[in-house]
């Protein structure tokens, strides 16, 4: 994998750049698109890259449990099984054992924790983590790591964060793919002094590229934007920088100028799903009988597919009708609307103006009831029905949604 | 509209020809998907067009109830609320005010009902269906029949096709649109005598078309297909016979051999969401555990999207991790193999080859649990939960489906 730099703003720690991996680039700053279970939940591969998605990301929690690693691996490798020929990276699971069981165990070797799905009992381990993602052949794959609770003493996030630097190492050392890149995760709560640790040791270690992890997880947007200031400058230059599970359109600008370059998140594949479309003026609420005889589209003068031929009243119509086709529309628009934010961004920075690109965006911007009730109000009263279609399970949430969940049901699993 | 007969097959009595719309043609022999809610589900109209799909369908009774044909007239009309620029039909409402309501009462003026959706009270006649009908706009419309109960006693089908044809009689009084085919519809129970008697006096009053309704209603298919054989030479020659709600590949080759030109029928989207796959050779599940590591496409060979693709193994664990790419990689296969099937057929009757053809589809063809087996499957558990998008309710069943309903529901909504 490389990383080119291709441009720095002046007057930010905004970088533009480009990442080449066996499958391809992607240009940075990036938005990648939540493909959980081996698909961008309604999309094609062709759809995807027509809206300009470059690099996708699947879960391999979900895929390990099923339809299990080595299955993928002996159809060809993720890449084919899914019909994506482009880069995808894959997390290292421990997101999803921890947050999505109450009963996970960590010892110092990896985490004992109960399928989701069937209750089956497993073990994940930073060896095993690593081995899982060989087996699904992802171009950029990520170290296991332990999710630092939130709120968390200095003392609990200290001993989690050296039980993470351990992973690391023993990551680092059982990689041995040259086809796939490794990236490191900075972790350390909300404590400044244990994330400069983090970014030196793991820096120290040396990855192809370093996450920030832990964050949206509660914390004050400010908390939050504290920690990515603080840290993003202590990871290596040369290398991309990945801010996992933010977020909003104005927090992955705010992340961008401290010199982050890579992002994913579900806030719009969930929140299409849910009926929440963006605009650049904010977001709007489909159901809402303001639209019902509204023939305007989503949003005027946008390109995307939804917008060019279907009118509010009809999108309105199919969401409450529960129409399969309103999970598609909504889903094109939103994933346009993020995947074009990131273009701009880019373009902006290229010509020397990304701050005015910022104050043009905060000034249409308007803020609703955001980010912590996105999750909540997509999440299935009852367990996934069998001959049902889920709309909102098995698609990783924000971290911040993420939480809501564990707090709400008592890290039971149903959703993810 | 025009009908033009452009070949007679010499050995039996398939037809082929066009029928030109105010919207364009469609070929006949022709299938109709079936678009219930404005949209046929999982599909856009794109990829409607480009699996071949001439013309499609959308269900009265729920437009009427949601969004409302006032709303839809008032948006431009159907065709353009759905963004569907070609050929298009929708029902009287008849069927489903009869299916949906144990307790709908008629008189002869029209049918009382109450909503699926709500429980408030509507009431249909004649006038009224005409008038939703020219609301929405489609290009051939349906006279509001009632479809009568199987089994009927001789006494119970005559009286219930007296019914019929006053309100045959009436809708075309009401009907002044030439912009608006106009079908009559044929009942009669298994009766021929009251086949015949329906087919003369609605020839005598006139139609742009004719229907056989009230077929796959839980009687054999010897005596089903006897009923068509009956009743399709009664007909006009020079209008479009259209069998309501029929069926299986087989079903339709059996009843264009005596005459047919068009079919509507849920089987190809409906089972696509239950994950039931066409093939040439007859169906396939694809939830067993058979095609977990299949590496084939669902019918090698095949020229769909799906198959050009994805593995079966692939599907299998889309179906079961209950993913919407499922809905739409197998609702593509399902009515691309329906669509192309017609297109066979289509050709086989120009080059006076039908016979031929037919032999053929039968030698490959293997039957398994069929057809009544299909609908029940489906059915959801549960009424619809809001905020999940329905995998099934709110289409049409096919007629035989629809009677399994009600006899084990009580008629009671929640699946139409």
């Amino acid at each position: 994998m490389q990383f080119e730099i291709l441009k720095k703003d002046p007057k930010s720690g905004a970088r533009l750049g480009q990442v080449i991996t066996s499958h391809g680039a992607f240009r940075t700053p990036a938005f990648i698109p939540v493909g959980t279970q081996a698909t961008v939940k309604a999309m094609t591969p062709e759809e995807l890259r027509g809206m300009g998605a470059e690099i996708i990301l699947s879960n391999t929690y979900h895929l390990y449990l099923r339809p299990g690693h080595e299955l993928i691996r002996r159809m060809g490798g993720l890449h084919r099984f899914m019909h994506w020929n482009y880069p995808l990276l894959t997390d290292s699971g421990g997101f999803q054992v921890f947050s999505l069981n109450s009963l996970a165990k960590v010892t110092g070797e990896g985490a004992h924790f109960q399928s989701h799905l069937d209750g089956s009992r497993h073990f994940l381990s930073p060896e095993k983590a690593i081995a899982i993602q060989q087996a699904l052949g992802a171009d950029i794959i990520m170290c296991l790591d332990e999710c630092t609770a939130y709120p968390a003493s200095h003392e609990e996030a200290a001993r989690s964060l050296e039980l993470t630097l351990d992973w690391a190492r023993r990551c680092k050392e059982s990689h041995g793919s040259q086809d796939q890149a490794l990236f490191g995760i900075v972790q350390g709560g909300m404590h400044s002094d244990l994330r400069r640790r983090a970014a030196e040791t793991l820096a120290a270690i040396g990855f192809d590229g370093y996450a920030i992890g832990g964050l949206s997880v509660g914390e004050s947007k400010e908390a939050m934007f504290q920690i990515v200031a603080d840290t993003a400058p202590l990871l290596p230059q040369d290398r991309p920088r990945y801010l996992m599970g933010v977020g909003l359109p104005g927090d992955i600008l705010e992340a961008v100028r401290h010199g982050v370059d890579m992002f994913d998140c579900v806030l719009p594949t969930r929140n299409a799903r849910n009926g929440t479309l963006f605009t650049r003026s904010g977001k709007i609420v489909i159901k809402k009988a303001q639209y019902a005889e509204d023939p305007l589209p989503i949003e005027p003068g946008c390109p995307c597919y939804a917008c060019r031929h279907y009118s509010r009243a009809y999108l309105r119509h199919l969401y409450q009708a529960e129409e399969i086709l309103a999970l598609r529309l909504n889903t094109i628009h939103n994933l346009h609307f993020y995947l074009q934010f990131m273009n701009d961004m880019r373009k902006a920075i290229a010509e020397d103006r990304f701050e005015a690109f910022g104050q043009e965006f905060h000034a249409r911007w308007v803020s609703g009831d955001e980010p912590s009730s996105e999750g909540r109000e997509s999440f299935p009263a009852h367990p996934v029905l069998r001959n049902r279609i889920s709309n909102n399970s098995s698609e990783n949430l924000c971290r911040s949604s993420r939480r809501n969940v564990k707090n709400q049901q008592g890290g039971k699993f149903d959703v993810q």
